[in-house]
């Protein structure tokens, strides 16, 4: 018996997967309990089939949709053309006509995700999105099988290996953020509109996800604060050194008494963190959970093999479950109602980055300032005043959203003082 | 509808079994889709029951095995006793008597595994037991459904979280071994015979049951070389800093042309490693395959509610399937024909710590036994030459074992020629 698939799109993660079909064939059809068969691969014209066949890719190629939707023996459509359009149109159709689903494509899944799995439930399908998130780890199932009886309580993760990238190097070799994304560029880690990678939109997309996974809510994209890595300096880097941390671009989806808080942003790491020595353009996700307490997994966000390799423990997760005749079984099953935490319930320690005149009495009236909202210091650091400029860096105790933007707030308007930057500190 | 599950033994890990269905009710029964009940409790004598009772353990108690494996009712036995028996012959009375079996006995399982899952499989029962590797760490699972579609070619762990308490404390505090295993046992990480934990017995049960779930190969116990971290010096921890290494107690599989080899050894890893920087008693495995690539899975690798919760995810599991009716499906599925790999096709770096007579020509001398072997030098360090004694520190090239063999017999026969320490090298 072999199942039929059909990939939509063959770029660099779909070829993977002929590649472990080719290489695994063995292992896969003893877990699959069945051949899993490539029936045709769509691509966008013609030019591309001629192409493809010349460079020695023998697969039925088709350029219309209607093709794969009409034939009844493609149990499994494979979706990695990425992006919303027309892969949200493309994957609807073939849930509607019968066939389950294999997704790697994030920003659909963050966006419309609910949608979707909605009508695959009402159809008895699966849909299966593994790679969604960190690429080649397997976060997503293990959230599932093996956290099964355990409660989350935070996530923290390393989400795109772009901005990973980007960081190691600016903490590694001193680099500035313009430096860094010039070579992630040439390197072709980065696009060249780098904003998804650099603003932490890529990142934000795999937290809405966890967070369905983690803890069971399903976050509406908006309502994940995010915010990148442009305007790290040198500065920052250096001084985060000194005081024992790492900069880290980090998804955090927390759960507090009131709700559930997702937000990606810089983050300062102690350097013992897990997180912290995740270098290069490798991703990791950290648990926090009642049952296991702290684990974490880690490998490649991206790239051909480890995202094709994800997608395939779905088509034979699939397959198997065809042969068992178990298949529709939701990837996630685990739901409650949406609850969003309030900015009161959400707390950190802080890193403040601020220029102020160099004259007597400016601390006075920063500590009046960080008082008056009931926020201690834990660190201070006083950097190259000049007579007339002085840098300040402030590492707070904790505190809650509601503190940060109140203080915020009075620091802009304090005469003589300019805020540089803000970021989040991992207490240790 | 709820699954009635007994436990045998009452310690630690059984007891963070009702913490998890207490704390997670609801979870557990969206993913079990069945309440878990935990029916009978079986402990050692009337004086365990009466002492549990009064500590407010409300269960049915049970002392003799008979009350659980004639009640019809109960679908799954639960095995934390540890060791081998009764451990065994409980087991084994379960899967006759048509029960589903979870356990966390790596000792048993990597010993006794084989005739166990063959009745398991005989009876078309489950028997799991995530909890017996890496306690917290769901890597078993992990193995089985995510790396479906891929080939580990090899898997490095620490995997014994009493030695790496031990050597972190060497490593970061300057301890010696003897201090470092006091201390262990005075904060109940080691038992008063450490040898399990020190000498890698317990690290190589784990690799046992790896290798069959990574390669599919049931390799024997005694087919897996173990050495402790006992002999290592406070100079071989100064050494590998010196060098770059950190050293760790590894269990270490791989894939050869000619089959796989196991073994458990202290390993001097590349501090940048991602394994190097697993301290304390966390415990980590770190895959290398052809589809993902590198991936890690880092956790607490003991303890009641880590190991517990994997224990929970077997139960889970198990009670999902008999809704589903698609039980008796094996853990692991992934079976081939064992094959040990050569002596010849088992390569690695190794560090030499000898101790010579400190006269001119015994570098020529050394020199010589390695050349001999056709083995290089990567690295060489002449210490502590005192004009009677000089210790040298040998870090070689890749040599194969039996290369390892051979200089080790020549250099035991050496003249003025004293080897203090030979241990394996991660190379970069």
């Amino acid at each position: 018996m072999s199942v039929k698939i059909a990939l939509l799109g063959f770029g660099t993660v779909a070829s993977g997967v002929p590649f472990l079909l080719k290489e695994n064939t063995e292992k896969i059809v003893q877990a699959a309990q069945a051949e899993i068969e490539i029936a045709k691969v769509l691509v966008k014209d013609d030019a591309e089939k001629e192409r493809l066949w010349v460079a020695g890719h023998n697969y039925p190629f088709v350029t219309n949709i209607d093709e794969i939707i009409q034939d009844p023996e493609i149990e499994i459509v494979v979706e990695l053309m990425g992006r919303i359009e027309p892969a949200k149109t493309f994957i609807t159709r073939a849930l509607e006509a019968g066939k389950h689903v294999v997704t790697a494509n994030k920003d659909l899944l963050a966006v419309h995700g609910g949608e979707l799995r909605t009508l695959a439930e009402k159809q008895g399908l699966a849909l299966y999105y593994e790679a969604a998130v960190a690429g080649g780890i397997p976060i997503l199932r293990t959230l599932v099988n093996s956290l099964a009886s355990d409660r989350v309580t935070r996530i923290l993760g390393v989400l795109n290996g772009t901005s990973n990238f980007m960081l190691t190097k600016m903490v590694d070799e001193g680099w500035t953020y313009d430096q860094a994304l010039k070579t992630a560029q040439e390197l072709g880690y980065a696009e060249s509109d780098p904003t998804n990678d650099v603003e932490g939109i890529d990142a934000a997309y795999k937290a809405v996800i966890l967070s369905q996974f983690a803890f069971g809510m399903a976050i509406d994209f908006e309502s994940v604060a995010h915010k990148g890595i442009s305007n790290i300096t040198p500065e920052d880097v250096a001084v985060a050194q000194k005081l024992g941390y790492v900069i880290k671009l980090v998804g955090d989806v927390q759960e507090t008494p009131s709700g559930i808080a997702a937000e990606v942003s810089p983050t300062f790491l102690p350097k013992e963190h897990p997180l912290a020595s995740v270098n290069g353009v490798m991703n990791a996700v950290f648990v926090e959970s009642i049952g296991i307490g702290e684990s974490m997994y880690y490998g490649p966000g991206a790239g051909q093999k480890p995202t094709a390799t994800s997608v395939m423990a779905d088509i034979v997760r699939i397959a198997r479950r065809l042969k068992e005749k178990t298949v529709g079984k939701a990837f996630n099953e685990f739901s409650r109602p949406l609850k969003l935490a309030l900015p009161e319930d959400v707390k950190s320690e802080y890193y403040f980055s601020i220029n102020t005149a160099d004259r007597s009495g400016m601390m006075l009236q920063l500590a009046e300032i960080f008082n008056s909202e009931e926020i201690s210091f834990k660190q201070i650091l006083q950097q190259a005043a000049d007579g007339k400029q002085a840098r300040l860096v402030i590492v707070t105790h904790t505190m809650s959203k509601t503190q940060l933007e109140n203080v915020t707030k009075k620091l802009a308007g304090a005469a003589d003082v300019d805020v540089l930057n803000i970021f989040k500190v991992l207490g240790e």
